[in-house]
């Protein structure tokens, strides 16, 4: 199968790469960049080097549209590192940027079609933009790491931190798109890496497998800190590239989606009463042994042969 | 099967009551009496002249608590009429309370155990002053109407009416109670009642079948105006009913939850991420064509015989 990975590549988003890179009959078509734990700029070069890290330089990067005047949030710095990437220095990418996000996406489904999965873990920004499109509305596979259904959301009490930076976004994406699963807090945060997991990655005695370790490392430590009581860190967006290849990992409802866009609860994600939207498929549960039994195996081998 | 109600008697609860006297192999030992839709004194008298009106009079009724200085809330009055029933004007009961709702119920759980099942419909006061006692706590088992897991509230965007009149009691539900079914918006706005369903009691020519039609009515006028969308009204307190008798109506998710008592969310029943609570099964799917058939037919049949 096709893949297309929109990350705003932070430690998870990494994960997320190394799983998809590892991950036996997958194409890495490319990766587009957006904001939100880092600048697009930032996403762009951390993906260039860990791609080269990875031994793929081959697959191409693309750069996502950015709101004027974008900081990172200081949450997102103290869980990612000031660099996305817990402070790990990586040699300065060789490689640049492809050129514009969107018409890439768009361009990938029109070619593509149904062989294609594209899995946002950021904002919903650079997928609203592509969703303007009427083709790719109809015709794109979204698997999306963002909302919080069931459970309550990690940046205010209502709202979870991809669709907080743009709800209107996720919105368009909920109404617009005809095919998208969500992957929410409702499942991620039930998928959690501990520091007894990450030591295989630093046995394996690679720069690939230090690498891991030390970005797992820093963003267990930072989860210490924000939610001790879940005893790890969460595997957000490795989740849902997970869920992209094999769907089976978890149980969904199918609602109609809204994003609240006004009021208290602005950038809650919650099920649209009006009906007037397509449904999406909202995972409430999720199968943590075979994923994490999945996760330990794909980017320990990545580690071996990086 | 032997069943309590607790109901604020208002319109859907008298529906609630019609539907466990309509069913067969139901034994309804009692009605508790609590506040919401109307004072709680309304709420006796609007259930002894229902019971009296559905030749049940036998059946006793009790009175919960309420907390000093309690109005009643202007959109309840729209919904329900000034009088909980519509206007409909019923005789004055010749019955009474048989006293204390709380010392019935624990009373009631300590004799029948796991035969019995509570149906509370309006704010889970009295329920919580009950699970004051452990054996209580522990046995009973309860069906409860209230809260939005996956939609919006109907009083506040985040809070549906029952669980705001009292959030701080539905939070002691799911923190203490062994044994809550959740039956929320979630559920009750998929099953309408609409002016056609309604014609068939009026048809019957009875005063029971004519009251239910006035009842039915005067709901459904005010649901034209509340929930435009919709196209009929909510049949919230006899879907709770059904599932007490029935729970294979619905389809539910496991989860520990919680009420939102403080913030901008407070009354939210959300789930709870420290999963210190008791599981609580909330119903997310219903089998509208059965519920909504086995309702029709217990009213009808209610209205001929009564």
């Amino acid at each position: 199968m096709k893949l297309i990975l929109d990350l705003d590549t932070g430690i998870d988003d990494a994960f997320a790469l190394a799983y998809a890179l590892a991950s036996p009959d997958v194409e890495l078509l490319g990766v587009t960049c957006t904001y939100g734990n880092v600048l697009v700029d930032d996403a762009v070069r951390n993906t260039l080097a860990l791609l080269e890290l990875f031994d793929r330089p081959e697959v191409p990067v693309f750069t996502g549209p950015s709101p004027s005047g974008f900081e990172v949030a200081e949450v997102s710095a103290f869980i990612h590192g000031a660099n996305g990437l817990g402070e790990v220095e990586l040699p300065e990418p060789a490689g640049e940027s492809s050129g514009d996000a969107v018409a890439f996406l768009v361009e990938a489904v029109r070619i593509h079609g149904d062989d294609l999965v594209i899995v946002p873990t950021g904002p919903s920004t650079t997928i609203a933009a592509a969703l303007q499109d009427e083709h790719f509305a109809q015709h794109a596979r979204l698997v999306m790491m963002g909302g919080a259904l069931t459970v309550p959301g990690n940046v205010r009490p209502w709202a979870e931190a991809n669709v907080w930076q743009d709800p209107e976004a996720t919105d368009e994406v909920f109404r617009r798109a005809a095919d998208v699963t969500m992957i929410g807090l409702d499942v991620t945060l039930k998928t959690l890496l501990t520091y007894q997991d990450v030591a295989r990655w630093r046995a394996v005695g690679t720069r690939a497998g230090t690498v891991l370790a030390e970005l797992a490392e820093y963003y267990i430590r930072a989860y210490e800190t924000t939610a001790p009581h879940l005893g790890g860190c969460g595997l957000h967006d490795p989740l849902a590239v997970a869920v992209a290849i094999d769907p089976s990992l978890v149980s969904c409802l199918s609602l109609p989606m809204q994003v609240d866009l006004a009021g208290e609860t602005r950038g809650r994600t919650i099920g649209d009463l009006s009906r007037v939207a397509p449904e999406v498929e909202v995972a409430v549960g999720v199968d943590v042994d075979r994923f994490l039994g999945g996760f330990m195996e794909r980017l320990t081998r990545l580690a071996a042969n990086s």
